[in-house]
């Protein structure tokens, strides 16, 4: 294992206090718990928001606290839930009388202690919290049917429900509008990825799979969760091609459109090829007559130090449009 | 070599349109040569701010060009300076009669080539160039004696410099006034950096160093040039300090004194461990009694997928303080 970072077991808490330590302007923590991450400018009456999940995913999922995005977010171990104590922190921490909307991906861990963290809020603490899940990766599961619960699992995209859902909330909308607005951008996203080197969690010491130095997998989850096929590495062309075709046919994404793109790397791939891929992405969108309002190009979720990328596209309507371009100022995303 | 990209051949004409795709409200070509990037709102009668230099360092050169910082950028082959008929091109296309500052790295394929566009920028267009040159490497040379030229290579740092210098022609500063913030903002920043596995230059096709799966190199250079000790891989903390010990008796920043931090991955490093790195460089300042007014944490300057850091410290009196502070849009670098 080769990190630059002192003992695994402080890892996620000395990731913390560099980041107190280089924004103190944006984000404090609720107390004594550094797991424990919030806006440091709480505005009176607006719904908060707060997200939550585990580390080695920077930016996601604390990266997106700050101005007209997120209010707070519970940080856990590596790969790892944060707990529900630490989630009901947060939301009191955030709550101001609005409401708190949670918005997490659809991990098990998290699920069960965001629904316990809810709870607690409400029978404890008389908050109203809603929950939005998103799951959005096309290669982790089929679509969901009518009625029936969604099992893909949340990556990059969720960044593009806390865009729209926390410009919502900056808009002072009510809780039940904000989440409204959470939902349209969750229905609208989706997602797939390719992993070309595994990563290491620093408790474990060794990489959490094996791939040939001449394969690649697409559809890998963040955490290495298996794909949907495994191969030999193929020109970045003819692997957004493939990837391309899974998502756009699967909303459908159709002639006319305007969407949302984000290019997301991994965590150890240079940005010249993040832009090598967003390259064919423009010349295969063109094709199908579907166009490209603004793209988002670098690292917005990443799995420590793997190497691959993923593409998300959000569908826009004249309201998503709106909250997307809104101003956002947290310590990883600025947008003006 | 595992990369997701074409043909090598293509590897900088093709990130260079995945950029133009991306970017067309902040960045275009000056015609016909992709390689010749400038921004998309040129600002009449402004000081134009020229960079150059080889591919594989995104978000460098080119990154930075956009609102508030540089006006145009010729970019190279991988590791290779680009020519002085592209610097020569991108001088014409931004200059609007107040005259071009270059601002580049000290390395010999630059200067010649910026040498010779700025005399063919004077005799052949009558455009008045003045130049700049960073080499603020600690680790690659000793200071310049007074009178001797600085043989100091240019890394990370020069963010800093694009910065202050950008921010000042922004404020319609005339020519040597803009090259004296340059100046000034050189004089007083130092980087080191430390290399934790080697880069491949996708048309070279193999690692340009080899170095043990226990090994480090501190004071490496972004094209692999050697740097002061090769051992053991330690620590961060004791990394850190280490680095530390060394930007710091340099200058020498003193007690008393405000920087600004710049925290840069070298391409594979996590942003985890780039906040373990900051976290530490904290206490070592707050020891120091030297304040931070600002610190920016992420990828400026990377070595293609180098796994590493480096640090550069920025010295601020008022003037570099307000210019830092002074809002900026590129594609790689929003502050508001």
């Amino acid at each position: 294992m080769k990190k630059m970072i002192n003992k695994p077991e402080n890892y996620v808490k000395e990731m913390l206090e560099g980041i107190y330590a280089a924004h103190p302007d944006l984000v404090t923590c609720t107390g004594e718990d550094v797991h424990c991450l919030v806006t440091a400018r709480k505005k009176e009456g607006k719904v908060g928001i707060a997200t939550g999940g585990g580390s080695g995913h920077l930016p996601l999922f604390l990266g997106y606290v700050g101005e007209g995005m997120l209010d707070g977010c519970s940080v856990g171990d590596v790969f790892q839930s944060p707990s529900a104590e630490q989630m009901l922190a947060v939301t009191k921490y955030i709550d101001s009388g609005a409401g708190v909307l949670y918005i997490y991906g659809n991990y098990n861990g998290d699920i069960f202690n965001f629904d316990m963290a809810a709870e607690m809020a409400d029978f404890e603490e008389d908050i109203r919290v809603e929950s939005v899940v998103a799951g959005e990766d096309v290669a982790s599961a089929g679509p969901a049917a009518p009625g029936e619960k969604n099992t893909r699992r949340g990556v990059a995209g969720i960044v593009f429900v806390y865009k729209c859902a926390g410009a919502a909330a900056a808009d002072m909308l009510p809780l039940e509008e904000v989440k409204r607005v959470a939902e349209k951008a969750c229905a609208n996203v989706r997602t797939m990825g390719v992993a070309l080197s595994p990563c290491t969690v620093p408790r474990v010491g060794k990489p959490g799979f094996a791939i040939g130095e001449d394969e690649m997998e697409i559809g890998m989850g963040i955490h290495g969760e298996p794909g949907i096929r495994r191969g030999k590495l193929e020109p970045a062309d003819q692997v957004v091609t493939e990837m391309m075709d899974q998502i756009v046919a699967d909303l459908p994404y159709q002639k006319g459109d305007q969407v949302a793109v984000l290019v997301n790397g991994l965590g150890a791939t240079p940005l010249d090829e993040q832009y090598i891929v967003t390259r064919k992405i423009d010349e295969y969108l063109k094709e199908k007559g579907i166009s490209v309002h603004r793209y988002y190009v670098g690292e917005f979720a990443t799995a420590i130090e793997m190497a691959g990328f993923s593409i998300s596209l959000l569908k826009l309507d004249e309201e998503l449009k709106k909250y997307l371009d809104a101003p956002a100022r947290t310590p990883f995303f600025v947008q003006v």
